[in-house]
């Protein structure tokens, strides 16, 4: 007798890098893992910012939607069904079980994107977001919010890509206190400074790291700190369950950096990053972004690529992890694997 | 009302270095940890190799144990109960719910500890072991009578100590492979070419390694590689399935290597370790252990203390974890992670 496979069905808001490459993924690399697990995954529909709404109940064809956002076009030629009038709207109709919130952030607020959180677990669906937004700013309200709902909020990919960061704190130190935390966490920078050891000017480092996709929207978030803060904001929420406002972090960019700089702190065995740290002493959460010359033997220290985050726990020591070279494959990974611990779930929802 | 904890009683084979420490922090620092699991722990027998055996099925107290060892007396006066004969009859008749293995061992072969595991998980105890030996000999093996017998096998700190190496690929990253993996996995070379670097003879700088307890019983285990290749065999077994037996790794140590080497490396940008290394293709897995020159921007070029692994997934690329300062306090903690695993278990075994 042949069973089929349960269904999941996923919606997407926001569709850029990362979210073509997962829905590319889902229809490709990504099937084998999604089969060990017993299941497949219908993506039922897309909201983009610029190329409209699409829906579809039976699922959208992955290669179809590709074509049309690669030639610049609608995806409304693919939607079936009553009108879809806006992004919010999409959120409360979409008939998916899981959303993947992945716009654009207003780094200042965390919106749109906790707004979209909580609608959608407001009406009892699964959410992965790889948005530090909502972590940053809401986490503790969204976790309740998700507990008294029965549902999953999940957001592995919100910092330092698919580098499992808050699953490594949450499943793999029981019984530890993390004390501090340092990390380079913004790529831009990283591979800005990096790239000024090699003789580059900063400007057109810059556009290296536009061009791979890694740099911010705006990518002053990422120069003057912005980016960092609330990263810090979203680790400090998540490993303390407390909020700090990324406009109480005490922030310095990279824009004073010369070459000289980077050159004298290499003579001395030196690298210069933009480093985030935080450190908690009983309720008091204090979080700082600021440039620091790293020793070359130190798990910051890596190459322009690479990102790292350093835990101090009081039980187990000083444990690094290190992400090399993260791309956007990386945080569609981290989507997938939120997607799977969802399928994990007993109460996983399911396409009846 | 009151309710008392639910009681989980341990046992120890083996009583060097960590199991002092273990024992020790069981009634310290990792009590909390322990209470907000809702439970405790009773440590109800403790076998040594050179202090004897002592056996309490009411609990034995640990400061008593350390006072004893501490001055080169026997276990024996804290004894209660019929004699126990030997290190075998102690795992067959001791009443505890897990065994914690921790003897030193006999790299050829894996033994004792692979024979220990295997008795005390044939009378459906728990068995937590620190030790890689039972990993890289007979994992497949044990992992199937620990299933059979519905209890479970558990070793985070086999390899690296207390940085949890296995239980992130098997818990953080779900739908991926490993398609290799590279590591500074030995802390004694680590820390002897490291020191090297800053002047020192090899010889002093394993003095240095001894006395700080990270070198193993016979510190040429450590020089020529052979704990290297039963780390890779361990973790090549955790990850794959598949066993290699340490005769069959191509191993080269440190033993050739000078201190004009180590300069002339450092001269490069370069660090001289020994790395272990290990591949699959298919169902073969090549596992090798030599000295490598190692780019100062790569996560295994840390300090002599540090230990890391570098691993290649398919759909999440490069991760590495990096343990910075080892000591027996992480190995102690890799216990009681596991120990918090087993209770978070819903068939914990619990003292009636």
């Amino acid at each position: 007798m042949h069973h089929r496979s349960p269904t999941i069905r996923i919606a997407l808001v926001g569709f850029g890098n990362v979210g073509k490459t997962l829905v590319e993924r889902l229809g490709g690399a990504y099937q084998r893992a999604l089969r060990e697990e017993g299941a497949q995954v219908r993506v039922t529909g897309i909201a983009t910012r610029s190329h409209g709404i699409a829906v579809d109940p039976q699922g959208l064809d992955s290669r179809s939607v590709l074509r049309l956002i690669r030639s610049g076009r609608s995806l409304g030629a693919l939607h079936r069904g009553p009108v879809v009038k806006s992004t919010k709207h999409f959120i409360k109709t979409v008939p998916a079980d899981v959303l993947v919130e992945l716009t654009p952030l207003d780094p200042k607020r965390g919106e749109p994107a906790t707004t979209h959180v909580r609608l959608a677990l407001a009406r009892r669906m699964h959410v992965i977001s790889a948005n530090k937004g909502p972590v940053a700013f809401a986490l503790a309200r969204l976790r309740a919010l998700a507990r008294r709902k029965g549902r999953a909020f999940l957001y592995e990919g919100a910092v330092m890509d698919g580098a499992p960061i808050f699953n490594l704190v949450e499943r793999c130190l029981p019984g530890t206190k993390i004390l501090s935390f340092r990390g380079t966490l913004n790529g831009t920078t990283s591979l800005i400074l990096s790239r000024m050891e090699d003789g580059l000017r900063a400007a057109d480092a810059l556009r290296e790291a536009q061009a791979l996709g890694i740099a911010e929207a705006d990518p002053r978030h990422d120069l003057d700190g912005w980016d960092g803060a609330i990263k810090g904001c979203a680790l400090a929420h998540a490993f303390w369950g407390i909020r700090v406002l990324p406009t109480r972090v005490r922030r310095k960019g990279i824009g004073g950096i010369t070459a000289r700089d980077v050159r004298r702190a290499l003579r001395h065995g030196e690298r210069l990053r933009l480093v985030v740290r935080g450190e908690r002493r009983g309720q008091q959460v204090r979080i700082t972004v600021a440039p620091e010359a790293i020793s070359l033997d130190d798990p910051l220290a890596g190459r322009g690529g690479d990102s790292a985050l350093l835990l101090e726990t009081d039980l187990a020591g000083e444990i690094a992890i290190v992400e090399r070279e993260g791309t956007v494959d990386q945080t569609a990974y981290a989507v997938l694997s939120d997607l799977l611990a969802i399928l994990r779930r007993p109460d996983r929802g399911e396409a009846r």
